[in-house]
């Protein structure tokens, strides 16, 4: 265990803390997400060594920071409806299982986008490509993903919930998980064939991959963590999840092409790069002028990013951000939770439509 | 669902039929497979019909056949110690999952591998590559091995079993996965590195890649199945488990060198084109002349097959699989297991360990 530097480690055995604050929220998933890897790697460790620097990578990347988006809206999900005065202690394995997932499908999506880097740092299949060429990158990286999806799963069973409530609330995050395998497939084969997309498909791409997997299904998830059955609750989440979602997902396209590479961690211009068929792309050739759309085909990254400019598609998507954002919102407004609760999600539609990275 | 022509989904709804016989067993698990993914695929193709087609290429993987050993062995394990009249239907949605994390695995294996074909019909990567390119292909096999993954989850899920002994079951499957995860890691760690392997560590490979995630985590899935708590059968398993597992691993060995394509429904000299420090190849190398250990590092494939041969390498090979499975046998012998388990468990290393394919 020579090379357990993270603080996390320290904390082997520790009782996860009750969060007090956004940040306390997200320090106690990081700290329960610690605790739980350590003596999974531990184990890894005494098959072979080099089982444990597999998991030590995968370990990195787990705690290399990000927004912490999905156990956030599941929390404030749970919030919303859970008795005032419930610890939500024993809700910190189910948050940090979301988070596992999620480095699952970041790992992967990297691999597919053949990305170099995520938060600033090597991705996966890089960091093991330096090891020993590119082949191998690909193979751990894979294995590094099911091993988080793995993982998650034994922290999601660590949840001490009655045995129904778990069985529920893991009913929903497989609807999660499937979600986001099937956005991800679709978007995939949109690379494969950008000329046949449009606007209404990329939107569709941004529903199933990222506005039920980033904040539909995580509410949901909240929602059965509290052990609650509100339809009207339900309701204003879905409405609220899929909306806010999709104006996230619109956020990122814009970010992918206009977004600050010092801030984004990823390169300037990324999905240009990649042919990616955002909404923005698809609406910049909708919008565009004969001459415009030829160019577009043509042009490098730089002039590309200046076209879909002038074609006044990311003021569009910005009205697109809007109008969603408002539309979750309303729903919000007239939903029974708590009002803190209700201040937070409103909180968190801007900070995740509006981000800067 | 217009292409949904194999026989399963015709079963939808259908009760799953009770094993009597090794060929019913695994026709139930079968129909359970067929059943449960017949509406996941609907529910992909409401989505978008792209979707659809996504998941009946997984399902097809599923369904394309195979040795099932992996819910045999749980079966086996299950019948050993539950009492006697107890209906094994119940059992059928965990067998079924054991099969779809089985295709996962696969699926991922061939894309590390680049391999071509299994059991005969193109891989997964190959299908998708097909259709959109080799890059779409590869990612495409990661996603259909993680939906398979999930599926799998999903399965196991519905096992009709209390929550408390579904946990203590799932506990178990998660630490298989964690097994078969870790095994290929280190079979993908080899192969970049062959001059650096041993024999000791290729057996390494074969405990935690094969061994227990074919043999020795079934049977004890099987057992948690069972609810049944017995310290001496547990151990009975484990050491059948482990050594008829490794035997299973070494006449892999065989076969991916000697082994007949035609049966195998894999290319010839698979294992020697990939570079893969099998045991046998290990072996084959500390037993060979140093004239003979020259020529194995530049010879073509069919010559180095020879050259193993001449080795002695294979009867040395024969030699070890015996031994495993005389030691598996003897545990067995002592066990306090029902005897039709205990007969068809001394048949299935058998047959696992002399199979031509």
């Amino acid at each position: 265990m020579a090379n357990d530097t993270l603080e996390g480690n320290r904390r082997l055995g520790a009782i996860p803390r009750q969060p007090a604050s956004h940040t306390g929220l997200i320090s106690a998933v990081e700290g329960t997400l610690a605790d739980f890897l350590a003596p999974q790697i531990a184990a890894l460790d005494a098959i072979d060594p080099s089982l444990g620097g597999f998991g030590r990578t995968a370990r990195d990347l787990v705690m290399a920071g990000g927004k912490r988006l999905r156990p956030t809206f599941a929390y404030w999900g749970w919030r919303g409806v859970a008795r005032p005065g419930t610890p939500s202690e024993p809700l910190l394995p189910a948050l940090g299982a979301l988070e596992l997932m999620h480095t699952f499908a970041l790992v992967h999506d990297d691999l597919m986008d053949d990305s170099d880097t995520r938060r600033g740092r090597p991705t996966a299949h890089r960091i093991f490509g330096a090891r020993h060429g590119a082949r191998f990158g690909t193979s751990a990286a894979v294995l590094v993903g099911d091993l988080c999806l793995i993982w998650a799963d034994q922290l999601l069973a660590r949840t001490p919930l009655p045995p129904a409530t778990l069985l529920e609330v893991r009913s929903r995050y497989d609807r999660m998980r499937i979600e986001a395998v099937a956005g991800q497939y679709l978007d995939v084969l949109g690379e494969t064939d950008p000329e046949s997309w449009s606007v209404e498909r990329a939107l569709l791409v941004a529903r199933h991959k990222t506005a039920s997997y980033t904040v539909q299904w995580p509410l949901d998830f909240g929602l059965a963590l509290a052990e609650v059955e509100d339809a009207e609750v339900a309701e204003a989440y879905q409405v609220y999840g899929i909306a806010v979602g999709e104006a996230f997902q619109l956020r990122d396209d814009l970010l992918g092409v206009f977004g600050d590479p010092t801030i984004t961690g990823k390169p300037a211009g990324d999905d240009l790069s990649t042919g990616k068929p955002t909404a923005l792309l698809m609406l910049a050739q909708r919008m565009a002028t004969p001459a415009q759309r030829d160019e577009l085909a043509t042009a490098e990254i730089g002039r590309k990013a200046q076209i879909i400019a002038e074609t006044g598609a990311p003021a569009r998507v910005e009205e697109m951000i809007r109008a969603r954002v408002t539309e979750g919102l309303t729903a919000l407004a007239s939903a029974p939770i708590d009002s803190e609760a209700r201040s937070e999600l409103i909180e968190l539609a801007t900070v995740a439509t509006q981000r800067p990275a």
